[in-house]
């Protein structure tokens, strides 16, 4: 693998989504600024990912607040450029409306909207002087659909795709490559399998019932590779036996 | 006009949109609760609709404040029982990205979006009880569409609209009608007006150009007046000369 | 009742909406014009319509033949002014992908879809000189939404939305109102009652579950009476207690 | 380039998109089969691929006409097992509503629409029984919204979706894998130049300014490389200063 002078950063290094991101990124040889609210949660991928001779960088980050998100980015594009930001928090709750208090409403807002916003601000802000870039965000169901009990996720999701087209509109014709992927459909997590479990007492999973993280990746990393006359801005993704 | 033993409570009761629903709902009998930031705008309402035999009773409403929404609708229930609440609050504004402040990003989505949840989950607080009561909410283009630099605006609008939907999925079957109305134009309003004079040189507007708050007024009685079997949960509005 | 130099055209006056839409104009003095492919099932309707002081002229109607809707609508607009068409067509069927002959394919496009484009360009014809109108079609859940089993008649009724997204655009600054109703659920008919029966043994309804064919056409009325600075292009409709 | 035993079939292989993805797919060792009307056409192309070793094989086929379909589909299956067809006829006319003739209409319906429904069909008849395979469909914006002059076209690429969405809901779940890929804007190709040259007197395109067709190709080569637990249904394309 040849090591390029390129960082992408990525707020919301979760154990799957974006592990897998980084996985692939550093794969390609661009170093991997990694941010999560704990960061030493990201020192097994840090290990991992560098004895494969690849770079990731692990950091603390609470994507809530500005100025964490701007000095993560500002130290990732002193590494080297950023030539991609992947924002991938994720706050998936349910409650009925009458139990959903205006402090979750707030707090599942600020993780998937609101520092979405941040991150795509801030990323910009380095990208547009230099004139390329690429800013994904990763959508779900409900950043389409606004199920039953879902008021809060669903609000900060739609918020979410609002930001991203609205930049897409806005920074395409500065070459900023933004995009919003819509996952609509379970991901192959410890989460996921436990829910399962729970509900049908089994864990069991058919071969490809789930989204592999590292086939979201890859999808990720077929977007930042696309030449800019054909930038795709939104697609969805689910496994071939997904009910939708 | 003979008057009803319920009431209608109208949180963004503006000069406007606001003024002329309240004005819909008193001609029909209902005790209208409106509620703005600076009550005592409201004063000239007020008196005109007590001028022609209806009652409006205006306060002063921090829509963003809990306490004030959940004292706010609890005051409009206690006068008469509440089966309608209108949320029509607005904050439309447009930066380029770059020049989206997170305080403005944050204080639009308070107005617009947090705000709107505050007021459908309280009156949904009432009106479940009850099985029976309306809740609607004012929408925009930018409920559907992220334009260049609408990053804020859209953002909130496009979160207002999925709590509206996972609201009328959740409530529909406890006979509490949700509906969105998407205005998808300018409203014949001085701040209109004076846009395009400022735009084009002049304020003559043809007959009709704009949308008169009257009627999108209307447009909110009739989804009121809907039978249960056959309610709408979202339509838009324009002006027949419009493009779009 | 007071009679109006008006006609409403009708194209698919079936059982159901059909004939509560023809009650529903003709109770307001509009001439009712209505063409269903056997004219003859049409006599009670003109019966019970013209018993009660109003005006219905029944007419057989292949909608899929162009000669013959504008022979129906040269007719119409003869008798008094046509205001209004509205289309209705239905034609649902469900066939997996494999058993979807392309005759099936065809003649549900040409029911559905094709007819609709005749119907709504022949009225457009005589509106248009005159600078008023209103053109309306009856959409469905799979207007909106490609399901399984449902290629030929999602394919005919997406199509027959852009018909009614491209007319309206086109005719609104010419003062012809297109609209297009999105039905989302069951309507109370004989055949729905019947496929419940065979499904779950009971054609028990509970009130208000289904929707009553008047309750649409009293919505095609409202939707007739808008002022013309806010018009509706779309707008769903479902009962209370469906599931969406 | 190692030779695969397996067919691309390609209906509606014009000198541009439909060339760029024969091109695509044979230097990775499929088996092109290419028909478009007038076969002839294809020469060029037969000999640029062959000459590069790749295989391609050109068929007259009017899309149209079932049992064309089905022997091209069929021949193309007998050479080497189908494991993707690719549906990309175009039929772009515009006309005001009132000059639209019931012969432009259906005819337009026929190349873009009813021909697609017969290629998914007869493709899926051939892929079912091995439990394998790719069926794609090129859309356009039109495929998203009714514009004013596009009754015929929008209606016909409508309807086109509806049959990608039924089939991919019906068959993701027999290991098909159904896409559409919405190409919201202008193409490089002859046509598209010379259109340019009339409205602004010039065919100078800035570099990216218009798709290259092979970016195209590359979109759906990649869709068909997705593993089947993270499918793309659908997915938009322009290039990064498009306005959209």
């Amino acid at each position: 693998m040849a090591s390029r002078n390129a960082t992408v950063a990525l707020i919301g290094a979760g154990d799957y989504i974006g592990a897998a991101i980084a996985r692939r990124f550093a794969a390609e040889g661009y170093s991997v600024f990694a941010g999560r609210r704990n960061g030493e949660k990201l020192e097994p991928l840090v290990a991992e990912i560098t004895a494969t001779g690849g770079t990731c960088i692990g950091r603390s980050l609470d994507a809530r607040k500005e100025e964490e998100v701007t000095a993560f980015l500002t130290e990732a594009d002193a590494h080297a450029p950023i030539e991609a930001c992947i924002f991938n928090v994720g706050a998936n709750v349910n409650f009925p409306i009458l139990e959903t208090s205006e402090r979750v409403f707030r707090k599942v807002w600020e993780m998937a909207c609101y520092s979405g916003f941040l991150a795509g601000r801030e990323a910009a802000r380095l990208m547009v002087p230099r004139g390329r870039g690429s800013i994904f965000f990763t959508g779900a169901t409900a950043s389409m659909r606004g199920g039953s009990g879902f008021a809060a996720f669903a609000s900060a999701k739609f918020g979410l795709r609002a930001v991203a087209q609205s930049m897409a509109r806005e920074l395409g014709p500065k070459n900023i490559h933004v995009a919003h992927l819509v996952i609509d459909s379970g991901v192959d997590t410890a989460f996921v399998r436990d829910l399962r479990r729970k509900r049908i007492g089994s864990d069991a999973i058919e071969p490809d019932e789930l989204m592999d993280p590292a086939s979201i990746a890859e999808t990720y990393w077929q977007l930042h590779r696309q030449p800019r006359d054909a930038w795709t801005h939104e697609l969805d993704i689910r496994p071939y036996g997904e009910r939708w």
